[in-house]
């Protein structure tokens, strides 16, 4: 058997798949001012309506436009690789497979939802698109989207990585976008900020803010904003990923996954995967799906199910999510993908529902597998994609204690190579493990006081 | 058809080419001491003898290994592309395809001699293999062999690239080599340079002496030195993508190319490609086969055929080749693979036989096809391959005059993602045209004078 299975062009998935029309419970709406769900066009200055559909909607399949497929065939199908050499090292009886997705120009799963959201903004006769980066991924996801398509693109990134990590502004240049560092003075949020704070490092919620009001205030109406997570159209996008994974499993006769794993920030690179899987766990298929979060930020595996803003700067709508409260400033871990306070509402409900099981690992043993994988199958991950394959590791290590044979799937969501400040930390010591203590937990439930709860689950935990 | 052409890996080839059995005269032997042809036993305190026996073979196609194939399943067979974004852009009749190597986990064309130079040194019985490295392609892929194979790896890297570029060393420690600056206080050759000039930059010439130094002193005898390009056994090696590429263009019914195209610095991912189609070139294809350089480095097009040593340090035997001079110091272009003053003999000698025919081409040319080829293909090319990437524009533009259907093969050497400062020098205006004046051409010559003279060529020029 090759260690790359390979679909051709003519076997990718032409539709989405939406797993809000076959949750058990369909998830909570959003909340606007005033704790009432909000309207479609309460969201129409940020994002075009065709987006806007595909947020509320509830069809199952959602067909991918022609236009859109051309421009994926850059790296789709991406290949699903079996990680031998990892398994001869481990001893597992267990087959690892992982989907590649840090084939594409930009070296992660984000260009699977930047390059539709340009392309139904440039139908929607928007030419110019506004959008935060932390790390980088996202921002430069969305710069070689609107490139391919010809939209202008402004990404505010937070300060701090501005400075650290001039490489990742480099490739948003070189794909035609105008990259700034946030706070900045081109908007009211951002200067407000720089008046009170001149020497701030900036912050993702600053961030958003000031991409939301580039957006919302351009005087033709001709700007919208971009989201690279959390929302459900983003994880709709993703789903190619899944899709692909389960007709290539399939064209060598494997059997269905035992375990489906992914790292999860705001949750789009797993329920990538997941999503489609889910369905037929929902259906009866016996498969532990679980996404990864560091002990770091542990929303999944210790945070309250609630009704919390997606932003620091309580500028967005309310979401049911699993949360640590908008205002939780988590430590400065080197995964900077997975620092995010919330989760995506449909991730949260499918947690809620018992289909998906969460699970926190210590930084320090993700870059040990991390260190274990670049040493056995060869390639440099990103320190969010390190999450993954420590799961994957512990998951291939139960199967050996087992003795049994089980097929782990798990999502490689980008390579490292923008990233390697993390690896100096870990490899000169620099990093310890740190898991969020309790009481800093319940400090950050403080700040939802007075906050809607969210549906209870199963157990009636939350 | 699909814009990526692939091979299973029962498809990969099985024996390596060797141009030397059919080039029309015998490259020129390397000279020792006193200008007498070297013995491969000369050759043994840097080499181990089985690599020299590759080296100075005239065998047509030699055996890989089936543990080195094992190994470069990591990433090969690779995928050869289609540039259909590019095509479209320039609405040019030719089809242009490039070999993929930027796949490889470091990103480049080296692994696949690195693999199987690290995989013959194992087989000898040594232990540690030494190497310089300029900008880090090649010691991180040699980094990257010796973790694999379970060699310890020793790279001494030029300072100024070592200050530089810290993520390259970072690489290198990921894959558990011990990469260190050169001037280094590790050998008598670092430690003289660093008394006379504490600040130096270093340079690629210091870096080998070092690097070989470590190897012959080893008291043990378990030391080797290892070599990214130039050399026979290196080329050699590098055949798997050219008769990759022709397998793959095979599968999909399409023609022999009309003109094949590499950068070339040492010469070894131009060779690796262009090997191949050179043999049916001797037997008669009609194939333009052109190796690119920079104009600030331009060896092939504007320097003598001569004897010459390798190194700057004239430590090397001497090799027949087109050479600028080992004291050649070149302009600091951003393409740091292409700055070499020599080029691999038998590239020098296809060349001299009418094989190839070299192009020069201006950085400032290449940094634009590399920018339209990130907004068009999407990825972003390494400095030296967008020499390559110029000249497949060039000739698709070329294409489009004479109204021909033309079939375009270039190599794609390795991505740009670890030399984006290369690239933010381009875009914020600081790099200028520069062709080497033609007496800085003479200068350099006059380093030569009392050397060996090599071959004429058929029109006697040399």
């Amino acid at each position: 058997m090759d260690r790359k299975i390979l679909l051709q062009e003519k076997d990718i998935p032409r539709q989405w798949y939406n797993l809000a029309a076959d949750l058990p419970t369909p998830p909570l709406p959003p909340l606007g001012p005033g704790g009432k769900p909000i309207s479609p066009e309460m969201l129409a200055p940020v994002f075009p309506m065709n987006i806007i559909e595909q947020e509320v909607s509830t069809q199952r399949w959602i067909p991918i436009p022609e236009e859109v497929l051309d421009m994926l065939y850059r790296w789709r199908p991406a290949p699903l690789r079996r990680a031998v050499y990892l398994e001869r090292h481990l001893k597992t009886p267990a087959r690892i497979y992982y989907k590649d997705e840090s084939t594409s120009p930009p070296g992660s799963h984000k260009p699977n939802t930047a390059v539709p959201q340009a392309w139904y903004n440039k139908q929607f006769g928007i030419k110019r698109l506004t959008t935060e980066t932390g790390a980088g991924q996202w921002g430069s996801a969305l710069a070689f989207a609107c490139k391919l398509i010809g939209l202008e693109c402004k990404v505010f990134m937070v300060r701090i990585s501005f400075d650290q990590k001039p490489f990742r502004k480099l490739m948003m240049q070189v794909w035609g976008a105008n990259c700034v560092a946030s706070p900045s003075n081109e908007t009211n949020a951002g200067r407000k900020i720089l008046a009170e704070m001149p020497d701030t490092p900036g912050s993702l919620g600053i961030a958003i803010s000031e991409a939301i009001e580039q957006a919302v205030t351009d005087p033709k109406g001709q700007t919208r904003y971009s989201l690279g997570s959390v929302l459900n159209h983003v994880m709709l996008h993703q789903t190619i990923i899944g899709q692909e994974a389960k007709a290539q499993l399939k064209s060598i006769n494997e059997k269905t996954p035992d375990v489906i794993i992914g790292c999860a920030g705001g949750g789009s690179n797993f329920a990538g995967l997941a999503f489609p899987f889910t369905a037929d766990k929902i259906n009866g298929a016996k498969i532990d799906i679980i996404p990864v979060e560091p002990t770091a930020c542990p929303k999944m595996t210790k945070g309250p199910f609630v009704y919390d803003f997606g932003d620091t700067a309580c500028t967005t709508p309310l979401l049911a999510m699993f949360s640590l409260g908008h205002a939780f400033v988590p430590a400065p871990i080197h995964a900077g993908g997975l620092r995010y306070h919330g989760m995506a509402p449909l991730v949260c409900q499918a947690i809620v529902e018992g289909l998906h099981t969460p699970r926190a690992i210590d930084q320090i043993e993700c870059y040990k597998a991390a260190m274990t994988w670049a040493q056995t199958e060869g390639a440099i991950c990103a320190p969010e994609t390190s999450h993954a394959v420590a799961a994957a590791i512990q998951e291939a290590n139960k199967a050996k204690e087992e003795g049994k044979e089980k097929v782990i799937l798990f999502n490689y969501s980008g390579h490292g190579l923008m990233d390697l400040s993390g690896y100096d930390a870990y490899l000169s010591g620099k990093l310890s493990p740190y898991s969020l203590p309790d009481d800093e937990i319940r400090k950050a439930g403080e700040t939802l006081k007075g906050f809607p709860p969210a549906a209870k689950n199963k157990s009636g935990k939350w």
